[in-house]
């Protein structure tokens, strides 16, 4: 049994894990991110790794992180909400550490570890995973292996244009997917609708202490959980945009399975049901051809570090 | 060298070809599509092999037609141009020819033959290419492989999302690509607008015979590339939304090159222009990183019959 | 007591009325329309008004027609359904039948009516009608007065823009409301419906001998009373966007009364329900200020002849 | 000859003017707006009163303010940069004054002033106006009268639906015009595009600071001028929109004339050039029938004074 450790940087966290080649974390730790600090974010994954590697025999290490990486998965290009720009994290790490290494976008670790041991360990071939957190990332696995571009930036799925000269996206463009069906997106419609029907987001309002501009998204999980209309039309919003885009990609790529993951999924039917209405509405082909189910991941925060780590076993 | 053939089935010609390993094509017949009648088409497609097959070592047989083809590449499920439903294609036609036979989506067959000897020659991985005819059809090229999907169908990509609530799509849904950037789209686009400048369309409506409904394709291209304004702003319009799309698949799947083929590309800069400026346009990542160049396809009508010989040959 | 009679010149048919001044119609007749020719529809006209005229005292002729009437009410600029060309028709009717006569839009003549004795006469000064046949019309009343525009063509409410880029309207824009909203788009929405979702529209199919293209208006309207979840679905579509422009006027000229009639309100609540959730939805005000309610037409098929009667009678 | 005092309520300045019966500016003064206290600015406005009646027979004061204001032109309903909430301004600046008063929307006030004694002079019936400032504003002129509503709120002019779906409204709306056409949505496009295209954009970064967040309307009208492509196009982009709703209003209303002001009519034909393209471009009767011209309004930052001037004449 060979074991290799998963990294997965986040903006607030950089969390680590030894995982073993059936998918299990057998140990794992986190940190703070020091995230305006380039050298002290190497230096907090390179401890993480060195605890977690004493006493045991690890043969590579993966590192997955939100941002632009190139072809090569050595450098991040740019991350967001990182320092980091041109950094060559794989070849630091892998001098201070002494161990192979790979860096991958977060999007594609966390669609990797569902492909392998998550919601779409069934498919053996292909699948997509739209992740739903503050935007709106991507994964996309097809012929068994993970698609990086010809570039590196392959799965931009939060880009993809839904409403043409609608809302602007931080990316310049305006309308992309990102700003109707992202967890962003959810706090927005929650907070309009609010603003607009006090009354009957009054359970939503409760919880935001009044204030529509204080609504987050949990409080609108919650409120939604405990039967808030407003908040349940919130997720209906985000649902119909999302089954709008997993239409195409069933279209565009014919997937074996399609699966939607990120914090928003802990809604459950709140979400997938409009989703799944939205998808299927979309498809012209509905009831004359197979098409793939649309299923909630089920690896949850683990799938960062389950992903890189399996990645890394790759090399 | 081996020889394969190539057929390529549209609504009403059949082509086919002999191909050497260097995409060349060696010899080549075509007739008459008896589009109404099944029985007859199966039996010019045999006809027609039999002719090229007669006094050369043929491997095998490549068809492409426009429809549904099954995951095995064996049956055509629906061709909406012909009067084939669940038609067990390959099966029909080696037994007749006693050849191995492979049937494949048109849009894949053109996608096919520009990645191997056209405009993406120079691509070793990955190209997109969007076919823009009657409708918009495409196909994917991935880590050197043709992509077929899970059921057979992929790259729709002319039923990729436009505009929502857009121009009703004869698939059902509104706002399909298809009715924005094809040549349909070309002609509809026309015809508004000589209906409401006539006299900025003098010339287009000259060839009309002074009826904007008798508006042809051809004649938009003929105007177009003599001056007239109104022919060069449709095409302007399918380009700016052509563009859109290419951004798209930019963004999903980061090819090394995208082609756009079909007919309207003999309008050559009038459609790939406009596309071009759409497509950087929407890209976020202009001037930061390298995106793949949008290219004219290179092998006009031969590319369904030099792609399906090539296809054949690597059953 | 003052008598004048209102005509109503349709595409089939031509009707007319004797209309006293509380609005009542004390005698009525119809007459085909010989749409292609413009001698005998105005022939016709004439006859019609001779007949009606006939033993009664009768002070003015008002004559209702779908299309461009100038500013003076005296000309038919356009008519679509009619062969009707800068056509001086109320010269011509004045002459022949030797009374004083208007000539003025249907959609103008219908809220004139539904203002004076029909949905909004509890109104005084103001109102907005949108009339939903095959297309979509409109007319308005401010302080009293029918609005006509400085050229006419006032209240054309079914070319305000509904979707950038939308389905093409006949008037050659992209997106007006007309396809949204009208006939024409609820039988274009409950045809794709039935071709997606075949089971769930049996009914609706039922009726239509099995074929989605040979569904028409009424056979939406009775399956949807049936039951029917495609047929109630497209009444839903229609109402959304109708409810959309009823919003974007009550923000534009804030009337006392919004009225929806034509052949489509038979559906009753059907359509009013779903046309209400939107424009109260549309509304940012809501919950603050007054706004107009949305009442159904009342005078159906009478509203052409009430109208132009009543126009003609304040000359 | 008879005086009326006009006043200007912004959320930065008071201003106020003595007003003869040719819409002559007599005598002007200005104070700060204490913006957040309900009391201060009502006497700020009664000092300005006072100081500008000293002397003079004074017949009655306009006061024109940004708000909904009820229908009796009393009370300040809501007023969305001053503290005004029910605010019954008419009574207590009239008995403090001595004069009959008048409160009004300034975008009804603005456009007054152009019908009387501006761009719309010639016009003798009726006019609509779109103020362009921070957001989008608009008055309606019919039959020579200013059209208030029923509630008092006519000529919200900038919260039509521009894009179904589009960017969010402060209002609560997705995609109202206001969000497209006004001056925010310039500054939105503007730095949208320098974010994409710096070298492009070098002279309206210059002004800037180099910072793309830094970038104001003026920088952009001045950068325009001047020939910098990205502020042109920026331009364009608001025009495009603004010539969409010019048409929407010609086909419901068809007023003689259409004016558009506010802060960025100071770019001229930069900003008109593209909004009557876009005007005449949507009109369908293009060519058929006259429309209204579309100007550029005359009166400036005396417009507010001098429209309420001439309404208070008219109490």
């Amino acid at each position: 049994m060979t074991l290799t450790i998963g990294v997965d940087v986040g903006g607030t966290k950089v969390a680590g894990g030894v995982v073993d080649d059936t998918g299990t974390v057998l140990a794992q730790t986190r940190r703070d991110t020091p995230a305006d600090d380039v050298a002290k974010t190497r230096d907090v994954i390179i401890e993480l790794v060195g605890e977690l590697a004493a006493g045991r025999a690890i043969e590579a290490v993966g590192i997955g992180a939100a941002g632009w990486i190139d072809a090569s998965r050595s450098t991040v290009l740019f991350a967001p909400n990182l320092a980091w720009r041109d950094e060559p994290l794989r070849e630091y790490v892998s001098t201070a550490v002494g161990l192979p290494v790979i860096v991958e976008n977060d999007g594609n670790v966390a669609a990797w570890a569902e492909f392998r041991y998550g919601a779409a360990r069934a498919a053996d071939d292909s699948m997509i995973m739209f992740t739903i957190g503050t935007g709106v990332g991507g994964g996309i696995v097809l012929g068994g292996d993970l698609m990086r571009g010809a570039h590196g930036i392959a799965a931009e799925l939060g880009h993809m244009l839904a409403v043409p000269d609608g809302h602007q996206c931080g990316c310049g463009r305006l309308g992309c997917i990102e700003q109707y069906a992202s967890g962003s997106a959810l706090v927005r419609f929650a907070r309009a609708g609010a603003r607009q029907e006090p009354d009957r987001a009054a359970a939503l309002l409760d919880l935001a202490g009044g204030e529509a501009e204080a609504i987050t998204g949990p409080m609108v999980t919650a409120a939604a959980q405990g039967g808030d209309p407003v908040s349940a039309e919130a997720f209906a919003q985000i649902g119909r945009w999302l089954g709008t885009s997993l239409a195409d990609m069933a279209q565009i790529l014919d997937p074996q399975t399609l699966v939607v993951g990120g914090g928003v999924i802990d809604a459950g039917d709140l979400l997938l049901g409009p989703t799944r209405r939205s998808y299927l509405d979309a498809l012209a082909q509905r009831g004359r051809l197979p098409v793939a189910e649309v299923l909630p991941a089920e690896l949850g925060n683990s799938a960062g570090v389950i992903g890189a780590a399996d990645l890394a076993r790759r090399i």
